[in-house]
């Protein structure tokens, strides 16, 4: 991260993020306390907040209101959130830690971990439904279409079933790129669609910006990939190497550590190219872009 | 049930409601094909239906459109089908019966029945989503609200966990209350409200509303205590006594059976109270209460 200004931007749209997601959470002295208490402990203090800094990013090239954009991005992180404390359970990843904690089934319970995983997803729609939240009911009712869409069986959650059946499978590259669009792709593109959607861009803007995050939902999966390979546990906050232990196929392990990194490097290219519309205007989606590719190498 | 008419309004009904639930799953044909078929066998051919039936009856009476019910009575269906999907899995009830069939991880596996429940709970969002469901966006978005309030943490969901907590403790009459209002009482109150949403009824018919679907609620759940304690598996088309053996708390263990039949009775008068005002035109809801009630005794 070589731009100070980023740096600063990127630290202020965390807090916001934080800020925002502490007063949309419910209040852990509100019955039902334990489980109020696990979805805080599963969604704040922690996490790079990529996708909150997606819809922020993508709000501001679209003028949209910051209060919308707060809730937009509470919401995907709360979706974000749940899908890790539900991967993080035994019958799935059976993981222990994740953002250098003890994941939620191992701090709480199971039960517990399932209904955090529950309550969160609700809590994100019930967010984005919040009454006069766009200039535009319809407009609002396509994000939260949107969301749902990017979340459900044809998005995230059937990435992780398209994940779970190639465990132990010889994928080729295509079932691979399928598998990603799904199970991050979705989000992250989706995270880009909504901060647009808070605000008023023309169809062919809004068509730009969607290959732009079709782009970056594979080169975030991409480095992921790389990350997981090459970090250790400590610097990564969670349990490293673990994909090729499972014998989970990852990019590297399909093509090798260099064309990996050569994959990436083209689809940051490509990300690049779809902003070129904007000019100056798509500064910080072009900066986030480098952003996450610079994390790893 | 001594009305036939009310018999083939329900017959009508339950098949409507299969009918929009097959339309509005994600087909099984579609990948990923494992997920999309589990969904659809915890969803379809199966269930009494009575929340999509209360959605229609109070749709009835506010005069909505079909096509809104329809979206409305199956977002609430694939709640309840998702929370019935996580609350048999082995670290919740551990149940391996459900409608008179293997329940959804023991006929998958349990990474399987997790994901079902996700995607579920997020179809039927998508679903209430739907563009141009409703005349009016606003009062779309109100329904969607509706529906997250009474499924997070502060309806249904926190009613499971406030359940979780309860195991081998010893409740008061009031704290039983507090579980059961939200446990099944949330579902069962949104469901009317949603009903009434889709057409047009003015507030202080929608509060009447609101009271009646409060009552029923917890009828609902006194009854299936009631039921739970005295019918075999065979009948209930689930495994049967279970809350007694896991030392739960219900209406008959904490009142005795015939208190708690006295208790259903009492709550029966409120529902049919709260309907005064709307005269024949909620016949259909009455009926319903009934039974509700005549089910088991």
């Amino acid at each position: 991260m070589s731009d100070p200004q980023l740096a600063a931007w990127m630290r202020q749209r965390q807090a916001e993020t934080e800020a925002a997601l502490e007063r949309l959470l419910p209040d852990a002295r509100i019955a039902p306390q334990r489980l109020h208490d696990a979805m805080r402990y599963a969604t704040l203090g922690g996490g790079k907040r990529v996708r909150p800094m997606l819809v922020y990013a993508a709000g501001e090239l679209a003028g949209a209101n910051a209060r919308a954009l707060d809730h937009a991005a509470c919401a995907v992180e709360m979706i974000h959130a749940y899908s890790l404390v539900h991967d993080d359970m035994p019958c799935m990843d059976d993981d222990v830690l994740r953002r250098g904690k003890p994941t939620v089934h191992v701090e709480y319970d199971e039960a517990t971990a399932l209904l955090v995983g529950d309550a969160l997803q609700t809590q994100a729609f019930l967010v984005l439904a919040e009454p006069d939240l766009f200039d535009d009911s319809r407009r609002q009712l396509e994000a939260l279409q949107l969301l749902a869409r990017a979340s459900g069986s044809r998005g995230m959650a059937g990435g992780q079933a398209i994940d779970l059946a190639s465990v132990g499978q010889t994928l080729d590259r295509e079932s691979l790129e399928v598998m990603h669009l799904h199970k991050t792709g979705a989000l992250i593109r989706a995270s880009v669609q909504l901060g647009a959607l808070c605000g008023d861009v023309p169809p062919d803007a809004l068509q730009a910006l969607d290959r732009f995050g079709k782009s970056i939902g594979l080169l975030f999966q991409v480095v992921d990939d790389i990350l997981d390979a090459e970090a250790d546990t400590t610097t990564l906050g969670k349990t490293a190497g673990k994909d090729a232990a499972n014998n989970k196929p990852t990019y590297v392990t399909l093509l090798g550590s260099s064309e990996a990194k050569r994959f990436a490097a083209d689809l940051r290219s490509d990300a690049h190219a779809s902003l070129a519309m904007f000019g100056e205007r798509a500064r910080r989606l072009a900066q986030l872009t480098d952003y996450i590719v610079d994390r790893s190498f």
